[in-house]
Order: C-alpha cells, then structure tokens, then sequence
C-alpha cells in the first residue's frame, strides 16, 4: 500500500519506534493538524492518497493509540517502555526573555518545558499563570509541561487550555473530591492529565487516579517542598518512585526538585523518567551537556533494570 | 560653593524644576548609589568634592525632600504640582519577551511600567509574582509600578522588595486591618506605597491612608473590575477621580482600564495624572503615539485648571 504525506511519515515514526510526547518534530514534517479528521483529510488531500478505511485501520491498531489536539500529538507505543524526558524548570530562566530561553533549552536537548504555575496560597509563591503560558505559546510549540501549584485547579483548566498548556499537572491533596471531573475537562480542552504529590503526601493517594477509568497519564512525585527553586533534593521521596515503577512500568513517573548531575542516578534507579532540573540546568556553564548527562543517566538505569 | 559629581546634576534639576519619579534619568548621570550614605559618599569622592556639611545640609533643605533606595531615586518638589506619568500595562504586552517589550516602551515614552500581579484568588486570574519582576529588574532601572490584586498583600512585601520593585499599590478592600503596617513596611523596604479602590469601592475608603502619618503615596483608581486587560472603561468611576483631586491637589491619582485616545480626556479632566494603558499602547500601530497623546491629555487639562 503506498504511503503518502504525513502517513509517510507516521509510517516511518512506527519503524524506527521513534516516541513523539510532544508535536514540535511532527509538525516540521505534517504542517499542523487540527484534530483527529483534519489528520484524515489531510493524507486524502495528497496527491498519492490511500482509502481512507486503510488510513483509519492504521489509526486503530493497538500499537499505536494516537492522540491528536490542536497543538500536541502524542503517539505512544506500550512496547517502547517509558522514554526519558528532560524538561528544564523555567522557573530558574530568565522571565524576561522566555521565548529566548525556551528556543535555548530546546536547542541544548530539552524534550520538554517545565512550567511552574504558583498561586501564593498553595504554596507561598506567585509565579507565572496562563497569560505567560499564553504568550509562550506564540514562539514554540514545545510540549509546555505545566505544573500547577494552585488551590483550585479546576479554575485553571480553560484558561491553561485556551493558553496551549501540553501537559496539565495537579495536585492530589487539593483535588480530593474532584479529580474525576479535572481528569476529564483536561482531556477534553487537549491537555495532558498528570497528578503531582507532595513530599509528605503519601503515594497511595494517586492510586486511584492511576487506575481509574479515565486515568491520569503522569504522576509527579516532588523531591522538595514545592514553592521555590535551588532547594535540596529529598532522598526520602525515591521511595514513592520506586512502588509507583514497580506498580506501573509504563506509567510516565516525573520527579521536580533538586535534580542535577549529582541527585540523577539515584531518581533514575527508582524508576523516574520524566525529569525536571532547574538551576542545575540554567545554573550550569554548559547546560547542554548536564541536559544529556541526565537523559543518559535514565537510560541507563532502565537498561539496567 | 563649587558643585560636583552627582551634586551638579541635582542641582541642575533643582534649577530647571525637573520632577523625578524614578531613577533612570538620574542614573544616566549618576551612575548607581546604593544608599543615601552612598550619595554622600559618591559626592566626597570627586575630585572637587565639597565639604559633608554642605552636602548635608542641602540634603536637609525643605524643598527637596530626597528619597532613595537601593534602586530608585526620587525628588520631589511640592510646588511642582502632580506631573503626567504614562504607564503601559505589561499585562498586554508579550510576557515571552518582556526585556524587550520594556526597551521597547520606554523608548517611546513611557514613564513608567505597569505590571500587574494577580493571583488568582482576589481577581479570577493568576499573571506574574515576585520572580518576573525579579527578572526584569537585571534588564532595567526603570520605575516599575506594581498593582498587587491579591488578597493577601503583607506576603508581598518582602519579595516584591527583593525583587526590585519600585511602586507597591495595594487593594483596600483586603488591607482594612493592617494597612498601617503595610505602608511602613513597603517603605522599609525602599517602595513607594499606593492604594487601589475596586469599581465597587467607595472613595472614602482610602482617606485615611493618605491623611494618615504614614500615608500611601498614590490612589489607584481602578475604572474597570479588575482581573483581565482588555476591558471597556467604566466613565462612572470619574466622580472618585475629581473628588481625590479636589481633596488632594498634590497626590498622584492613577486610573487602570480601558484608558486610550477615546477616554484620556474624560480622565484627564477629572484630574487622573497617571495614566495605565494596555492594549490602547500595545494594540496601536505607531504606540508611541498613544502615549504621547496620553500625556498631551493630562498636560492640557492641568493647564486648563
């Protein structure tokens, strides 16, 4: 069967086992589709086109859930275990050339943004919210790994949507009682669920939010007390990650704070792929270089294990 | 007596009757005291320096009462009534390149820059904190004039000093209790205290802090609800604007929402010299324009007065 435009692609994403988590590299390739039917009509609309029962039974293949919003695409194969992620904490950039430091820390390796979204009530700290996210958004379409520090999460969710947040992470002891109805308003505004645990919260309580119907896709583990940057790593925390790896091998497990070359092995041994480094990255003479360190650092330990 | 190093400028702006309210012109010729025994300090360590006593004395004379801080500067003189200062809100600008958008801003005029903090729970929006202005502060000296929408203001303090801030207005409808701890600490900390009134608000409410001891140094009144740029001027909020300037001919009164080409007048005449402008300035083609027509407004409707 010939393969043409984006499905050429796709197809070739497939064969090398490439993970896309984010749609930057898809979208210098396809353009930018809109959603799951533009993707439809964009491959009828080249000129070699398949039927388009070929292209949605590709679309329904077990190996490859696609998920598609306006600005993200996520392809994922339960095959290719858990593909470390490296997502710089702008936190510890430059605020007032963000679209600059974004374009940096891409370039130098960063797979994702991570973005510290503080309210100064749940934790004593005001930082950035969604109009930053917003203007963000203009200059990359990097996957914005938005961690929301905020009472009330379910405020935030059309404003983050609208804004181009990628993924939307909140916190389990705000979310209690509704993180059923969080779960599925992030889904549908095309953001990424994740839940984020504080150092003193035990792990037990995002269980649920893992293993429900509608589940979250992340969990983030904090290894500090959330609020500020240039705190120091908490090993006591490597715990939670190791029974979540344990229970979840395919589960995207994200550990924020303290990270750096010297804290990397052990968060990557208990389990952690997702990594979030701020000073140890902006602080650093050549942030580049610590970036690899701690990817490399991940995939060693899973090789290992 | 034979004047030097930063004594000759100030003296010149003595001479000319020139009105500073904020450190950047100062600094230009200055370089950067740290403190007022820096100024004094600075001065002995010219060449043709003059005696401390000489210098002390004029810092004592009532018709300049000098203030300075770590990063701001200001002279006022009574007799030189309440100049117009233009602010664009930076809430319109783009936040991903702030650095710029500043540059860009005081190169066509503007006076000050207004930013405003939001946190999510006094207004349904959550902006910037303490970090971005922290950030922008590394990229210039100018008078950057904070509007805290949060509940919880004496938090504030603290970091927004830290962070460099130069102006620090709070809402009276959340610092009834400790309004008179709160001025003296923003002082303390080399700020310059205001108030800000709600649409809703009466204008009575702020009396006490500018009559009191300790007063706020500025009344913002706020001519839309606020929470989000964008907004469309409320004209009924002039009455506050014209019985403040009636009260009190010297004070600076601001007004924040929906001000442009098409409602500085209106605000001008009721007697507002500080004027915010968000997407008026940012959405304009030439906004250097806008901003001069802004302060055209109020010059001309001081002078019809």
């Amino acid at each position: 069967m010939p393969l043409c435009g984006w499905m050429k692609v796709f197809h070739e994403l497939v064969q090398r086992k490439v993970q896309l988590h984010n749609t930057r590299q898809l979208f210098l390739n396809l353009g930018k589709p809109k959603s799951h039917s533009h993707v439809l009509e964009y491959s009828f609309n080249d000129k070699e086109h398949q039927t388009e029962e070929e292209v949605k039974n590709l679309l329904r293949s077990p190996l490859i859930p696609l998920f598609l919003s306006h600005r993200r695409t996520r392809l994922l194969n339960p095959e290719m275990g858990v593909a470390a992620k490296i997502a710089p904490s702008m936190l510890s950039s430059d605020f007032a050339n963000l679209a600059s430091e974004a374009k940096r820390m891409l370039s130098l390796g960063a797979d994702w943004l991570h973005m510290d979204i503080m309210d100064g009530h749940f934790v004593p700290n005001l930082t950035i919210g969604a109009p930053v996210i917003e203007s963000l958004r203009k200059h990359t379409t990097a996957y914005l790994d938005c961690h929301l520090m905020v009472t009330n999460p379910l405020d935030y969710v059309d404003p983050m949507g609208k804004a181009g947040a990628s993924g939307f992470t909140f916190h389990v002891e705000v979310s209690k009682e509704n993180w059923q109805e969080l779960v599925q308003k992030i889904k549908a505004k095309g953001m990424r669920p994740g839940v984020a645990v504080k150092p003193g919260t035990p792990i037990e309580e995002v269980y649920p939010l893992v293993e429900g119907e509608n589940p979250v896709e992340m969990v983030l583990v904090m290894t500090v007390e959330p609020g500020f940057g240039g705190q120091k790593f908490m090993p006591e925390t490597m715990e939670k990650v190791q029974v979540l790896r344990k229970k979840y091998p395919s589960l995207d497990i994200e550990v924020d704070g303290g990270l750096g070359p010297s804290t990397i092995d052990v968060a990557a041994s208990a389990g952690a792929n997702c990594i979030v480094a701020g000073s140890s990255v902006f602080g650093a003479s050549k942030p580049g270089q610590v970036i690899s360190l701690l990817r490399k650092s991940v995939q060693g330990a899973q090789q290992n294990n």
